[in-house]
Protein backbone atom coordinates (compact mmCIF):
# COMPACT_ATOMS: atom_id res chain seq x y z
CA UNK A 1 0.00 0.00 0.00
CA UNK A 2 1.54 3.12 -1.07
CA UNK A 3 2.27 5.84 2.28
CA UNK A 4 0.35 8.58 1.56
CA UNK A 5 2.41 11.66 0.61
CA UNK A 6 1.59 15.65 0.05
CA UNK A 7 4.66 16.81 -1.04
CA UNK A 8 4.37 20.34 0.39
CA UNK A 9 2.64 19.48 3.27
CA UNK A 10 5.54 17.47 4.25
CA UNK A 11 7.85 19.99 3.13
CA UNK A 12 6.08 22.31 5.48
CA UNK A 13 5.95 19.77 8.22
CA UNK A 14 9.81 19.16 7.74
CA UNK A 15 10.68 22.56 8.44
CA UNK A 16 8.26 23.16 11.75
CA UNK A 17 9.48 20.09 12.90
CA UNK A 18 13.40 21.85 12.27
CA UNK A 19 12.44 24.07 15.24
CA UNK A 20 13.38 23.80 18.73
CA UNK A 21 11.39 21.67 21.11
CA UNK A 22 9.00 20.75 18.02
CA UNK A 23 8.11 17.00 17.30
CA UNK A 24 6.56 15.73 14.51
CA UNK A 25 3.00 15.38 16.15
CA UNK A 26 3.05 18.66 16.80
CA UNK A 27 4.59 20.25 12.85
CA UNK A 28 1.89 18.39 11.99
CA UNK A 29 -0.97 19.83 13.98
CA UNK A 30 0.85 23.15 13.03
CA UNK A 31 1.03 22.47 9.11
CA UNK A 32 -2.70 22.02 9.19
CA UNK A 33 -3.75 25.14 11.46
CA UNK A 34 -1.10 27.12 9.02
CA UNK A 35 -3.30 24.91 5.70
CA UNK A 36 -6.68 26.24 7.10
CA UNK A 37 -5.53 30.37 7.77
CA UNK A 38 -7.19 32.61 5.31
CA UNK A 39 -4.62 33.18 2.53
CA UNK A 40 -3.66 36.89 3.93
CA UNK A 41 -2.80 35.54 7.27
CA UNK A 42 -0.17 32.90 5.44
CA UNK A 43 0.88 35.30 3.30
CA UNK A 44 1.89 37.47 5.89
CA UNK A 45 3.67 34.60 7.98
CA UNK A 46 5.68 33.83 5.53
CA UNK A 47 6.82 37.34 4.59
CA UNK A 48 7.44 37.92 9.05
CA UNK A 49 10.00 35.55 8.55
CA UNK A 50 12.05 37.54 5.62
CA UNK A 51 11.25 40.41 7.51
CA UNK A 52 12.86 39.55 10.10
CA UNK A 53 15.49 37.90 8.29
CA UNK A 54 16.38 40.81 6.05
CA UNK A 55 15.67 43.78 8.11
CA UNK A 56 17.21 42.31 11.67
CA UNK A 57 20.89 42.98 12.02
CA UNK A 58 23.29 43.76 14.94
CA UNK A 59 23.56 47.26 16.71
CA UNK A 60 26.70 49.01 15.42
CA UNK A 61 27.83 50.21 19.14
CA UNK A 62 26.28 47.37 21.42
CA UNK A 63 25.52 44.36 18.90
CA UNK A 64 22.28 44.13 19.82
CA UNK A 65 19.24 42.89 17.35
CA UNK A 66 17.97 46.07 15.80
CA UNK A 67 16.33 47.20 12.50
CA UNK A 68 17.58 50.72 12.66
CA UNK A 69 21.34 51.45 12.96
CA UNK A 70 21.51 51.59 16.18
CA UNK A 71 19.23 50.33 18.76
CA UNK A 72 16.54 51.78 20.43
CA UNK A 73 18.84 51.40 24.22
CA UNK A 74 22.05 52.76 22.57
CA UNK A 75 19.94 55.84 20.73
CA UNK A 76 18.19 57.02 24.23
CA UNK A 77 19.66 59.92 25.16
CA UNK A 78 18.65 59.03 29.12
CA UNK A 79 20.71 56.24 29.90
CA UNK A 80 23.67 56.45 31.60
CA UNK A 81 27.08 55.56 29.05
CA UNK A 82 28.97 55.04 32.22
CA UNK A 83 27.67 51.69 32.63
CA UNK A 84 27.71 48.40 30.34
CA UNK A 85 26.04 45.45 30.93
CA UNK A 86 27.51 42.50 29.12
CA UNK A 87 25.33 39.58 28.69
CA UNK A 88 25.15 36.56 26.28
CA UNK A 89 21.82 37.18 24.02
CA UNK A 90 19.88 39.61 22.94
CA UNK A 91 17.05 37.58 24.63
CA UNK A 92 18.60 38.24 28.13
CA UNK A 93 18.35 42.08 26.83
CA UNK A 94 15.00 41.63 26.85
CA UNK A 95 14.35 40.28 30.18
CA UNK A 96 16.55 42.72 31.71
CA UNK A 97 14.23 45.76 29.90
CA UNK A 98 11.60 44.09 31.22
CA UNK A 99 12.41 44.16 34.73
CA UNK A 100 12.72 47.75 33.99
CA UNK A 101 15.82 48.93 36.72
CA UNK A 102 19.10 49.16 34.63
CA UNK A 103 20.11 52.61 33.43
CA UNK A 104 23.00 51.84 31.17
CA UNK A 105 23.80 50.21 28.01
CA UNK A 106 24.40 46.49 27.24
CA UNK A 107 26.93 44.69 25.40
CA UNK A 108 25.42 41.56 23.62
CA UNK A 109 28.03 38.72 22.94
CA UNK A 110 26.22 36.43 20.81
CA UNK A 111 27.25 33.19 23.02
CA UNK A 112 29.30 32.55 25.82
CA UNK A 113 33.19 30.51 25.72
CA UNK A 114 32.70 26.47 25.30
CA UNK A 115 35.42 24.53 24.06
CA UNK A 116 33.03 21.80 23.84
CA UNK A 117 31.11 23.49 21.54
CA UNK A 118 33.64 25.19 19.80
CA UNK A 119 33.22 28.49 20.77
CA UNK A 120 35.98 30.49 21.63
CA UNK A 121 36.67 34.03 22.45
CA UNK A 122 36.88 34.94 19.06
CA UNK A 123 33.42 33.70 17.73
CA UNK A 124 32.05 36.52 20.47
CA UNK A 125 31.76 40.10 20.37
CA UNK A 126 34.98 40.74 22.88
CA UNK A 127 36.88 42.79 20.58
CA UNK A 128 33.60 45.28 19.97
CA UNK A 129 33.09 45.35 23.85
CA UNK A 130 36.86 46.37 24.04
CA UNK A 131 36.50 48.95 21.70
CA UNK A 132 33.94 50.43 23.48
CA UNK A 133 35.71 51.00 26.70
CA UNK A 134 37.61 54.29 25.43
CA UNK A 135 34.87 56.38 25.51
CA UNK A 136 33.80 56.76 29.38
CA UNK A 137 33.39 54.26 30.33
CA UNK A 138 33.39 53.23 34.38
CA UNK A 139 32.20 49.94 35.31
CA UNK A 140 31.37 46.93 33.13
CA UNK A 141 28.52 44.12 34.92
CA UNK A 142 29.48 40.62 33.71
CA UNK A 143 25.86 39.71 33.58
CA UNK A 144 26.22 36.22 31.91
CA UNK A 145 24.75 32.90 32.77
CA UNK A 146 25.69 31.35 35.95
CA UNK A 147 26.55 28.06 34.36
CA UNK A 148 30.33 26.79 34.19
CA UNK A 149 30.56 28.89 30.19
CA UNK A 150 29.01 31.80 31.29
CA UNK A 151 31.23 32.19 34.58
CA UNK A 152 34.28 31.26 32.73
CA UNK A 153 33.09 34.15 29.74
CA UNK A 154 33.04 36.86 32.55
CA UNK A 155 36.26 35.68 34.74
CA UNK A 156 37.65 35.83 30.43
CA UNK A 157 36.39 39.06 29.75
CA UNK A 158 37.22 40.48 33.77
CA UNK A 159 40.78 39.61 33.10
CA UNK A 160 40.96 41.96 29.30
CA UNK A 161 38.67 44.68 31.09
CA UNK A 162 40.67 44.94 34.22
CA UNK A 163 44.13 46.50 33.02
CA UNK A 164 41.98 48.93 30.75
CA UNK A 165 41.25 50.77 34.39
CA UNK A 166 37.53 50.00 34.65
CA UNK A 167 35.53 48.74 37.35
CA UNK A 168 34.35 45.19 36.53
CA UNK A 169 31.18 43.64 38.43
CA UNK A 170 29.56 39.79 38.39
CA UNK A 171 25.45 39.56 39.29
CA UNK A 172 24.51 38.44 42.27
CA UNK A 173 23.81 35.09 42.99
CA UNK A 174 21.30 33.44 45.33
CA UNK A 175 18.27 32.29 46.19
CA UNK A 176 15.17 33.74 43.75
CA UNK A 177 12.65 35.78 45.14
CA UNK A 178 10.04 33.60 45.81
CA UNK A 179 11.72 30.82 46.22
CA UNK A 180 12.09 28.23 48.77
CA UNK A 181 15.07 27.74 51.29
CA UNK A 182 14.58 23.63 50.74
CA UNK A 183 13.83 23.36 47.46
CA UNK A 184 17.21 25.78 46.74
CA UNK A 185 19.65 23.41 45.08
CA UNK A 186 23.09 23.34 46.79
CA UNK A 187 25.61 25.48 44.73
CA UNK A 188 22.67 28.16 44.72
CA UNK A 189 22.74 27.95 48.56
CA UNK A 190 26.37 27.92 49.17
CA UNK A 191 26.87 31.25 46.32
CA UNK A 192 23.61 32.50 48.80
CA UNK A 193 25.68 32.35 51.92
CA UNK A 194 29.19 33.56 50.48
CA UNK A 195 27.15 36.35 48.80
CA UNK A 196 25.67 37.62 52.52
CA UNK A 197 25.09 40.97 53.22
CA UNK A 198 24.62 43.64 56.15
CA UNK A 199 20.96 43.87 57.20
CA UNK B 1 12.36 53.90 30.50
CA UNK B 2 11.17 52.77 26.96
CA UNK B 3 10.34 49.74 26.53
CA UNK B 4 13.25 47.71 23.57
CA UNK B 5 11.05 46.64 20.70
CA UNK B 6 12.37 45.53 17.06
CA UNK B 7 9.36 46.32 15.12
CA UNK B 8 10.01 43.11 12.53
CA UNK B 9 10.93 40.46 15.56
CA UNK B 10 7.79 40.92 17.59
CA UNK B 11 5.74 40.75 14.19
CA UNK B 12 7.72 37.36 13.64
CA UNK B 13 7.05 36.26 17.61
CA UNK B 14 3.36 37.35 17.21
CA UNK B 15 2.58 35.24 13.65
CA UNK B 16 4.62 32.48 16.18
CA UNK B 17 2.23 32.83 19.03
CA UNK B 18 -0.81 32.69 17.01
CA UNK B 19 -0.23 29.00 16.05
CA UNK B 20 -1.86 26.48 18.85
CA UNK B 21 0.31 25.25 21.95
CA UNK B 22 2.74 27.89 21.38
CA UNK B 23 2.72 30.92 23.84
CA UNK B 24 4.77 33.79 23.89
CA UNK B 25 7.94 32.51 25.69
CA UNK B 26 7.98 29.42 23.31
CA UNK B 27 7.32 32.11 20.69
CA UNK B 28 10.09 34.04 21.23
CA UNK B 29 12.55 31.00 21.16
CA UNK B 30 11.27 29.94 17.89
CA UNK B 31 11.52 33.19 16.43
CA UNK B 32 15.18 33.71 17.68
CA UNK B 33 15.75 30.08 16.16
CA UNK B 34 14.82 30.94 13.00
CA UNK B 35 16.56 34.88 12.89
CA UNK B 36 19.78 32.71 13.59
CA UNK B 37 18.98 30.16 10.29
CA UNK B 38 21.03 30.40 7.59
CA UNK B 39 19.43 32.56 5.07
CA UNK B 40 18.73 29.65 2.54
CA UNK B 41 16.62 28.16 5.24
CA UNK B 42 14.29 30.89 6.31
CA UNK B 43 13.80 31.77 2.74
CA UNK B 44 13.04 27.63 2.30
CA UNK B 45 10.86 28.09 5.31
CA UNK B 46 8.94 31.13 4.41
CA UNK B 47 8.70 29.44 0.81
CA UNK B 48 7.13 26.20 2.29
CA UNK B 49 4.19 27.97 4.10
CA UNK B 50 3.14 29.60 0.38
CA UNK B 51 3.71 26.66 -1.52
CA UNK B 52 1.49 24.51 0.73
CA UNK B 53 -0.99 27.33 0.81
CA UNK B 54 -0.81 27.78 -2.90
CA UNK B 55 -0.20 23.73 -3.93
CA UNK B 56 -2.57 21.88 -1.21
CA UNK B 57 -6.51 21.70 -2.25
CA UNK B 58 -9.20 18.83 -1.71
CA UNK B 59 -9.29 15.77 -3.86
CA UNK B 60 -12.29 16.32 -6.31
CA UNK B 61 -13.42 12.72 -5.06
CA UNK B 62 -13.19 12.67 -1.36
CA UNK B 63 -12.33 15.88 -0.33
CA UNK B 64 -8.46 15.00 1.29
CA UNK B 65 -5.53 17.49 0.75
CA UNK B 66 -3.62 16.57 -2.20
CA UNK B 67 -1.32 18.69 -4.90
CA UNK B 68 -2.94 16.37 -7.67
CA UNK B 69 -6.39 16.37 -8.99
CA UNK B 70 -6.61 13.33 -7.28
CA UNK B 71 -5.09 12.03 -3.94
CA UNK B 72 -2.80 9.06 -4.24
CA UNK B 73 -5.53 6.86 -2.44
CA UNK B 74 -8.35 7.75 -5.42
CA UNK B 75 -5.44 7.59 -7.97
CA UNK B 76 -4.13 4.44 -6.79
CA UNK B 77 -5.65 0.43 -9.24
CA UNK B 78 -5.00 -1.36 -5.91
CA UNK B 79 -7.96 -0.03 -3.99
CA UNK B 80 -11.22 -1.53 -3.17
CA UNK B 81 -13.64 0.95 -4.96
CA UNK B 82 -16.63 -0.91 -3.35
CA UNK B 83 -15.57 0.49 0.53
CA UNK B 84 -15.45 3.90 1.77
CA UNK B 85 -14.51 5.18 4.99
CA UNK B 86 -15.71 8.33 6.11
CA UNK B 87 -13.47 10.25 8.72
CA UNK B 88 -13.41 14.16 9.91
CA UNK B 89 -9.92 15.42 9.11
CA UNK B 90 -7.41 15.07 6.93
CA UNK B 91 -5.24 13.97 9.52
CA UNK B 92 -8.02 10.56 9.92
CA UNK B 93 -6.51 9.64 6.80
CA UNK B 94 -2.84 10.07 7.62
CA UNK B 95 -3.33 7.76 10.79
CA UNK B 96 -5.32 5.08 8.87
CA UNK B 97 -2.61 4.66 6.17
CA UNK B 98 0.11 4.67 8.76
CA UNK B 99 -1.89 1.62 10.11
CA UNK B 100 -1.72 0.63 6.68
CA UNK B 101 -4.44 -2.12 6.68
CA UNK B 102 -7.55 -0.65 5.19
CA UNK B 103 -7.74 -1.34 1.75
CA UNK B 104 -10.23 1.04 0.59
CA UNK B 105 -11.28 4.63 -0.17
CA UNK B 106 -11.79 7.38 2.03
CA UNK B 107 -13.87 10.47 2.40
CA UNK B 108 -13.19 13.67 4.31
CA UNK B 109 -15.79 14.88 5.79
CA UNK B 110 -13.73 18.25 7.23
CA UNK B 111 -14.97 18.77 10.57
CA UNK B 112 -18.13 17.31 12.25
CA UNK B 113 -21.91 18.66 13.50
CA UNK B 114 -21.85 20.53 16.12
CA UNK B 115 -24.48 23.04 17.16
CA UNK B 116 -22.36 24.56 20.05
CA UNK B 117 -19.85 25.62 17.77
CA UNK B 118 -21.68 26.61 14.67
CA UNK B 119 -21.36 23.62 12.31
CA UNK B 120 -24.50 22.39 10.52
CA UNK B 121 -24.05 19.22 7.97
CA UNK B 122 -23.91 21.89 5.30
CA UNK B 123 -20.40 23.05 5.99
CA UNK B 124 -19.30 19.33 6.18
CA UNK B 125 -18.54 17.19 2.53
CA UNK B 126 -21.69 15.29 2.79
CA UNK B 127 -23.30 16.34 -0.38
CA UNK B 128 -19.95 14.75 -1.89
CA UNK B 129 -19.93 11.49 -0.17
CA UNK B 130 -23.77 11.12 -1.63
CA UNK B 131 -22.66 12.18 -5.07
CA UNK B 132 -19.65 9.42 -4.62
CA UNK B 133 -22.35 6.20 -3.90
CA UNK B 134 -23.81 5.65 -7.06
CA UNK B 135 -20.31 4.21 -8.40
CA UNK B 136 -20.64 0.74 -6.95
CA UNK B 137 -20.28 1.97 -3.22
CA UNK B 138 -21.21 -1.07 -1.31
CA UNK B 139 -20.16 0.09 2.29
CA UNK B 140 -19.20 2.89 4.17
CA UNK B 141 -17.51 2.69 7.45
CA UNK B 142 -17.93 5.65 9.90
CA UNK B 143 -14.72 6.67 11.22
CA UNK B 144 -15.75 10.09 12.75
CA UNK B 145 -14.08 10.27 16.20
CA UNK B 146 -15.77 8.28 19.30
CA UNK B 147 -17.03 12.55 20.54
CA UNK B 148 -20.78 13.48 20.93
CA UNK B 149 -20.01 15.38 17.51
CA UNK B 150 -18.58 12.63 15.65
CA UNK B 151 -21.19 10.45 17.18
CA UNK B 152 -23.93 12.28 15.94
CA UNK B 153 -22.11 13.13 12.48
CA UNK B 154 -22.20 9.34 12.26
CA UNK B 155 -25.89 8.81 12.65
CA UNK B 156 -26.71 11.85 10.87
CA UNK B 157 -24.85 10.67 7.61
CA UNK B 158 -26.04 7.05 8.23
CA UNK B 159 -29.60 8.15 8.16
CA UNK B 160 -28.87 9.58 4.66
CA UNK B 161 -26.81 6.55 3.33
CA UNK B 162 -28.77 3.65 4.46
CA UNK B 163 -32.26 4.44 2.08
CA UNK B 164 -29.76 4.21 -1.01
CA UNK B 165 -29.13 0.84 -0.10
CA UNK B 166 -25.66 0.93 1.14
CA UNK B 167 -24.10 -1.04 4.23
CA UNK B 168 -23.00 1.56 7.04
CA UNK B 169 -20.52 0.72 9.86
CA UNK B 170 -18.91 1.94 12.66
CA UNK B 171 -15.35 1.94 13.71
CA UNK B 172 -15.06 -1.25 16.92
CA UNK B 173 -15.09 0.97 20.50
CA UNK B 174 -13.23 -0.65 22.89
CA UNK B 175 -9.73 -0.99 25.32
CA UNK B 176 -6.76 0.21 23.23
CA UNK B 177 -4.69 -2.63 22.60
CA UNK B 178 -1.84 -2.36 24.95
CA UNK B 179 -3.88 -0.09 27.26
CA UNK B 180 -4.82 -1.66 30.93
CA UNK B 181 -8.64 -2.61 32.06
CA UNK B 182 -8.07 -0.50 35.39
CA UNK B 183 -6.87 2.37 33.63
CA UNK B 184 -9.76 2.55 31.26
CA UNK B 185 -12.83 5.35 32.04
CA UNK B 186 -16.85 3.62 32.10
CA UNK B 187 -17.59 4.78 28.81
CA UNK B 188 -14.73 2.60 26.84
CA UNK B 189 -15.84 -0.48 29.29
CA UNK B 190 -19.38 -0.37 28.96
CA UNK B 191 -18.87 -0.08 25.38
CA UNK B 192 -16.49 -2.61 25.10
CA UNK B 193 -18.76 -4.89 26.71
CA UNK B 194 -21.47 -4.26 24.27
CA UNK B 195 -18.94 -5.18 21.45
CA UNK B 196 -17.88 -7.89 23.19
CA UNK B 197 -16.99 -10.45 19.97
CA UNK B 198 -17.23 -14.84 20.10
CA UNK B 199 -13.13 -16.49 20.98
Amino acid sequence: MPNYIVAPLDALVDRLESLPGIGHKTAQRLAYHILNMPEKDAKAFSEAIINAHEKIHYCKDCCNLTDGDLCPVCRSDRRDRTLICVVEEPKDVFALERAGDYPGLYHVLHGAISPLAGVGPDQLKIKELLARIGTGVQEVIMATNPTVEGDATALYVARLLKPLGVRVTRLAYGIPVGGDLEYADNVTLQRALEGRRDL
